[in-house]
């Protein structure tokens, strides 16, 4: 089966936002074993849409549409699908009522104008929105375009992935019938640069069919992507598996997660398994460490707390800092970080105290010790980890830069 | 002018790399005042790429191409431009000369398969390369399509990004022959729903040319965009302008920022300014709001600390918080949220505390405290603002959100 994705809205050819939505799809569509031969942006232009829908109904057996179903007088793309499939639309009590509390359960009153949304063409199956307002649909053509599938979909990425996964890729499976299954692991790292992984499995990345490895860099971050086709589930886990067990044998202790697991959830999961409760102390990563940690539900169980010291006056208030190590020292220097570690594990009575001190710039810097100058310790009893870090880029990057370091150096302490 | 961009690539398809040279190139074009109408992106496919881009030079006045001029097999845009256009190929020895010395830059071989690259079509305008090997090019049709532009860039951004800029902008502002400017402005505000934002402004989102007012809507933020072509930068900024002070008249309290100044930096100019300093006390945002107070360069000035509370025990022993209170109201209750802000401006001896309680979810919730409960309040001295929130969505959405609001409440009471 042959897809084709269509976003719509001029913001997108404004250049004003970045189209994330066919990258998404496209990998999902992939997973499926279907294959996209066009991906296309048009405005919001009831033209231009329709000449874009039907071109797309006339190559290809399936069409998805992203964005338009909104409430206000841009939104279009309700309107063109039912005059380019001739099919009436269709009040939807049910659609009404959910929209209607959507806003009730924020105590808002149903503005008049989202009751657009609550039609569909007639004969769609209507696809509930979790998260917002707007219905997502498919229609099965049964005109002159019989067979063809025209799957339309909210814009926003929120609202677009979690309806893709709950109603359009079961639907698309059943229909595609096909037994071949492509499956998809990806291995995240971090500690080492792009070149070095590079080099220690660049065999694997020239790996010959139905096997593809491709390697993708983010910053402090590494994803090596194993890619198989086979003729069942099992077939394709036990090939997925046999190349993850290579990779791993050359990189073990850089790997952190597998499909997406985060670095927050690799080192929450071995708190919890580990029955260990951790503090923080923070400086130049300003509160972006407890952020992350705090993101994985039921942090609580292992996360204490953590303090934010983003001055000297903090540090020596909060975290009992010896005012003479901060002046004979610096604020930023391992002795400090050190100190910042023992004294947030003590206040708190957490097992493990974490610290990071550093200068996330464009200021702050001294002769001595330049912007991306890092210090991160670890306290346990009797025991301190540091480490010295230089870490390059704008302070937003220096800041993700340290707690990514900061969260791998304790997972490896784990 | 129309111009349209066809990205070219099946790893683009496959989605396996997100396509970010659509939205950099239809911003550029936009400045430009170039319209683009169409967006779209086709495999490695000669039949498929020829149709695109016949496609293409039919509707519209540019084609910008980008991808596909490497010299690997799978690089094809060079023959079926050539194919397309009925133009020869021709060998340039100065393009051979640049690429051989790309190589003998970095000590290497050109590897034979570069040769390729030093071809272009009969009378087409070389586009030098300065990072990589692929030139670039501009095809001036002069059969059926007389007058039609092709340009094709290389996929790279880093090669593509330079090569506009250099020579392809300067081309196309000649071949417009316009002095007309486009300008865009953004306003940026929160604590309104999108629907609320649209039926304030519904008249100016209907504004006829030379004026585009349009909604955007992200969690907890609403992006109206104002854009205005006019002759000359200073009637163009008095036009912005009349539109600005329109918007403003209406929906002054809410608009937090102009040209994608964010929340905490709007935060942080009204503290430098009334030189009032902050500290927080978090618990549900874990450190969010923090460490978005904190990516603002020269924060430090202002932000003296933040506690991030994630247990009771946390809050009885870091914020004073009375055991007693806790347990009569619970630690989600609008009088700890008030506990917790007059403390921690106490003890961080701040001019102003902030706090944020809540149920981030997905456990925590009782049976009178749902997920998406959230408390936030403020402390300076002799006067307390509080309020309560109910937020939807996943965990993060909920944490972000607070972090929007809190934030917001902040600003508003400066």
């Amino acid at each position: 089966m042959k897809a084709e994705i269509i976003s719509i809205g001029t913001e997108i050819l404004l250049g004003q936002i970045l189209n994330t939505n066919q990258q998404w799809l496209s990998l999902r569509l992939c997973e499926l074993g279907i294959d996209v031969y066009h991906q296309s942006t048009v405005g919001d232009n009831p033209q231009r849409l329709a000449q874009a829908i039907r071109q797309g109904l006339n190559r290809s057996d399936i069409v998805i549409t992203t964005g338009g179903l909104g409430p206000t007088v841009d939104d279009i793309t309700l309107d063109v699908i039912s005059r380019v499939l001739s099919k009436k639309l269709i009040y939807s009590k049910k659609i009404a009522c959910k929209i209607n509390s959507h806003f009730g359960r924020q105590c808002l009153k149903m503005p008049r104008e989202n009751l657009r949304q609550a039609h569909i063409p007639e004969g769609a199956k209507i696809l509930e929105n979790d998260v917002g307002t707007a219905p997502g649909f498919i229609v099965e053509e049964d005109g002159e375009a019989k067979g063809r599938i025209l799957v339309a979909l909210p814009g926003p990425p929120r609202e677009l992935n979690p309806m893709f996964g709950r109603f359009v890729a079961p639907y698309l499976k059943k229909k595609t019938g096909s037994d071949w299954v492509i499956k998809v692991r990806t291995l995240s790292m971090t500690g080492l640069p792009e070149s070095a992984v590079d080099r220690k499995v660049k065999d694997l990345l020239k790996s010959p069919p139905p096997v593809t490895v491709g390697i993708y860099a983010k910053p402090a971050l590494i994803e090596l992507k194993i890619m198989v086709k086979a003729k069942n589930g099992k077939a394709a886990k036990a090939l997925i598996d046999k190349i993850d067990r290579k990779i791993s044998a050359r990189l073990k202790k850089y790997i952190f997660g597998r499909d997406g697991e985060t670095l927050e959830r690799a080192v929450g999961e071995k708190l919890a398994k580990a029955r260990k409760t951790l503090a923080i102390a923070e400086s130049c990563t300003g509160g972006l460490i407890s952020d992350r940690i705090t993101n994985i539900p039921g942090s609580s169980k292992y996360f204490k707390m953590a303090i934010v010291v983003y001055s000297n006056e903090a540090k020596i208030s909060q975290l009992d800092i010896p005012p003479a190590a901060i002046s004979k020292y610096g604020a930023v220097s391992r002795q400090t970080a050190i100190e910042m570690a023992r004294n947030i594990r003590e206040i708190s009575g957490a097992d493990i105290g974490l610290s990071v001190t550093g200068i996330a710039g464009p200021t702050g810097a001294t002769r001595t010790k330049p912007v991306g100058l890092v210090y991160i310790a670890i306290s346990v009893p009797k025991k301190i980890i540091w480490k010295e870090f230089h870490f390059k880029g704008e302070r937003e990057m220096i800041k993700f830069r340290s707690s990514q370091a900061a969260l791998d150096l304790l997972r490896r302490s784990l």
